[in-house]
């Protein structure tokens, strides 16, 4: 059960309904958001909702029978859209692209696909700034001063940028140089982080885990948005099988059973869902045809020479290429 | 290595190569098609070419690194079409659609089927007669007496049938009903059927695996080449992981894969893909967009009554929506 | 539910047996097999025991909730035990070991293998003359004549044989030569071959699927079950998964299952189950030691030149070993 | 390459051999733990071995193939043991046991359960007091608190504790009341977790991924190693596949591929890796004479009523039975 809040409720209005629900035998967790307050009830007992529904302070009241509550659909039907500035959503019903290398290089680099992005008219770079490798004697990235160069040169551009986060203590480093934090998929249930992005005030992209189940990225959702921030893009990259012939199995039927059971806008990755940059575009042009509100994929002037993931990174023609086809099916889209 | 014999080679030129490439360290497989004829030779020896180029009887010869190889795309190019005659045809560049019930039930239900493939111009029906189910207890199909009645129906309809085949002693019943054999995801490593199949003289359409690896599909495929006919479709179908939200994962990606990999053609089935009726258009329109040559589908005048499969089935109203956004998908593909 | 027949049950008996329980709402399955007759009833309808219980004709009445019936250990409490003759029985307690090549490959082999059985008292032999290949090049066994000629040698050894069919016309010509029937885990789902099995007369032990549930292998035991053969035995051989360090998963999980859910007995096949020689002997313990009724693995005069499966097979020292523990363990686990 | 140094090597000594070591074409880290000091190259050149053998501070070199170096038996044959002191050893031969609840609850579960430990001679209790739940409502353990309440109890009873951490800044907090990090299944590629317990000083015990492979498990451990840590220990709790009638796949594979792949003790958590209290034993005991230097799992005096993980938790009379046919296993194990 979710218990929207009026934006005046007052503090013995709101613990008066908390006691009334725990009264009915409903555990509560208070949330509060940027956008509104919520009492969530976690419980299954039969009661008369008009015992809640008279309450001072009470804007609405809703069933959600899913074991996730606010980013259910079930309670919210319109679609979330997330705001970045400048004319900048997702999820309004557009494609949002978001495209860059795997790993910040150089400033030559950021120069280099900034100036790609803005002749293509894509308003989002992503790109690895803290990078999770399995070998611990891989490159690990340029950390928070390549964050701060390219930040400079993004904001010149007028281009956002989404960048993993890997711990904690980054959150309040990266804050001001990021638009949108990434979730990386070996985080999806690093449950510290996610509770401490509920806290950090900016848009959260999390990325299904590596084997992760769809209900198990919900549930990520749910500790971001139940700690503060309910500015989330859910995103499928592919999960683990034992298919060898790709990196990772693009899971396309995730697409439309995310946007079913949660309001959330979803980003599919081509990149990672396959891992073979010859196949990124159709794998994209799918993605954007299920549904997906937006793609986030890797290119670089130079895939040949990339720091990390070069087989899958498409060059700035490819990348172009993509871009005009990619909107021409979410043109088509819009028409059914 | 496949040699390509001239269609005028005689038994003793035939021989003759054969010998040599025995003799240059090649194990050598004779296949002869309605299409042409061939010697296949499976070995890794270095050689000069032109040890066999300039025999008599040769028409061409090409090195194939894949372990299967007369299924490979590295000897043809040029993509296979399947022509089931009166301009039916699969694989052109066309999109082909089939449709039809999960089983063939009565008279009635195949008549409503065919009329309403007929309204939308769809030109082939698929259905189960003979049905691998789990529990010996489970419903089993009208048998060959159904599928005779079904062909009657078609036959003046217009349209072209596929039907699954579960064992050999079925392939002689079935021959002069079915225009397409297909092959269940259970047999897709059933050998003795592929082995049969390569002699039916009819069109054969291999389903994946239900953990099949795309590998072991191409490998399928080339046993019933192999064994003598080369007029074969694959079908992706959704494999088994260990995602609970859907039936199956549409595995999205072997569509471009298997596109690169082999000349045959390949058709996605999203009724089994995902599982879901409410979603089996977007991923459908997904394989499309991806480069798959058809779908195939379940639809059924009243889903909720069919004798099997009814929960990922659409009634008619949104099988033609379906047809009509498919057929605006592969459009703006084809303008790629 | 289940309904067991009375030896001498008349025909006019088990009719109106069966139109009672039609009457009740239970689809009906008469089942006839070398032990004993039942009537299997598919249906939940609540109704009161005694309408059936006092009929003419009925031994025993059980309620089964699975949806396999006649293999489930809720209406069979005691474990079934297969007897082969000549003392050779599987189930009854004591740990049974089958071991031999992967395919028969000649007499000089056969007589080896058995002579390395004989020595270390093993009395089931296995090896396969039918071979499923994922290549259609690759070698596919020695086929009938090599089922003969190893038949001759085993019976003068006083060894049985266990060997794999793999399509309904193999089923009579085999029949005479082998001992049990192998099922593999490409036709764990050949229904019609399942079916055939199940008026074979001869004991089947069935391969769980390369990737198939517990529950599907024992829906397949159900299909001999329900066909005649109540001889069956259920074996455990690995499944496939993302892990790439070895062949396959062997599920040691799945042995305790079984032996909940059914009453038959339960065979692991390490070889298969972890596909690397040096560490075939461990899984085969974990196995005996987690309730394996036996083991059956690959042993081979000489690995390396083994015509398949080398990779995974023993040679006659390390079988030696292996045995001598694996009975140490079993010898343990009785004193549990 | 591993190059162990003298331990009375002079930081300029040091500093030669790594420039000697880049000049050869090798990536040099520089580690030192608490047993030693190494320089560990990334490198693939082929180089005169003498280069670096006859200077100044080199102990011994070793070429490892394997991506991870300083875990991998190649360079160090000879098992590894870790000394919790008091005589509980990890690793030398003889069977460890870790079992306690899933969560800490109270003082009074705390003192039955190490009453229970002591009784049957048990020397190291496992217990969560941060619990990872995929809810967000879910508990989520009693926090440094209940580490303090059990670490008070524990050391008077002379049993050693292993519990989880899930972020960095709990190691500081933790580090005085746990004799062993536990690392689940989560955190198993949260490398910067990894990192920061290579400085933690104490054992660190990492979980195989949920979907994590082999070799994933082994960089994990690198990571700890190269950090600084070289008290490791690897721990096989199951996989995630397709089969829904377990929790989860314990993989049996896994326990002899670990143990010739590394030289860290290995030990298996039954509980998780099956995940139903009746099995649990067999699981144990597989895992067992498959060669693990231990077994980790849940026992409460009532899981019933257990604040998680209930359903796989043994209550202490199946505990006790437990640990008497667990140490029969290991003690016949022993004599192979």
């Amino acid at each position: 059960m979710i218990v929207q809040l009026k934006k005046n409720a007052s503090e013995e209005q709101v613990t008066a309904i908390a006691d009334q629900m725990s009264a009915l035998g409903y555990k509560t967790t208070r949330v509060a958001t940027g956008n509104g307050s919520y009492l969530v009830g976690i419980g299954s007992k039969e009661f008369d909702i008009r015992k809640l529904g008279h309450m001072e302070g009470v804007a609405d009241i809703h069933r959600v029978s899913d074991a996730y509550k606010l980013v259910s659909r079930k309670w919210k039907v319109e679609r979330t859209a997330i705001d970045l500035g400048d004319g900048v959503v997702i999820g309004n019903g557009d494609l949002s692209l978001m495209a860059g290398p795997c790993s910040i290089e150089s400033e030559e680099q950021v120069a280099a696909t900034l100036a790609h992005l803005r002749e293509n008219n894509v308003r989002i770079m992503r790109g690895g700034v803290f990078k999770p490798r399995s070998s611990p004697y891989a490159f690990r990235g340029l950390g928070i001063e390549g964050l701060k160069m390219w930040h400079e040169q993004a904001k010149k551009a007028g281009v956002k940028i989404i960048s993993e986060v890997m711990q904690v203590s980054q959150i309040d480093e990266m804050v001001d140089y990021v638009d949108i934090f990434q979730v990386g998929a070996r985080n999806t249930q690093n449950f510290n982080l996610l509770d401490a992005l509920g806290k950090a005030g900016k848009p959260v992209m999390i990325k299904r885990g590596i084997s992760g189940t769809i209900e198990e990225l919900l549930y990520s959702a749910e500790y971001v948005f139940s700690a503060g921030n309910e500015q989330l893009i859910l995103c499928e990259r592919g999960i683990r099988t034992y298919e060898r012939a790709s990196r990772n199995t693009l899971d396309i039927n995730a697409i439309p059973i995310l946007r079913e059971k949660s309001h959330l806008p979803v980003v599919a990755d081509p990149s990672h869902g396959i891992g073979i940059r010859e196949h990124v575009e159709p794998v994209a042009l799918a993605a954007i045809v299920a549904g997906a509100d937006g793609i986030i994929y890797e290119t670089h002037q130079s895939p040949e020479e990339a720091a990390s993931d070069g087989q899958q990174t498409l060059n700035f023609g490819e990348s172009a290429r993509l871009i005009e086809k990619a909107r021409k099916v979410a043109a088509l889209r819009q028409t059914f």
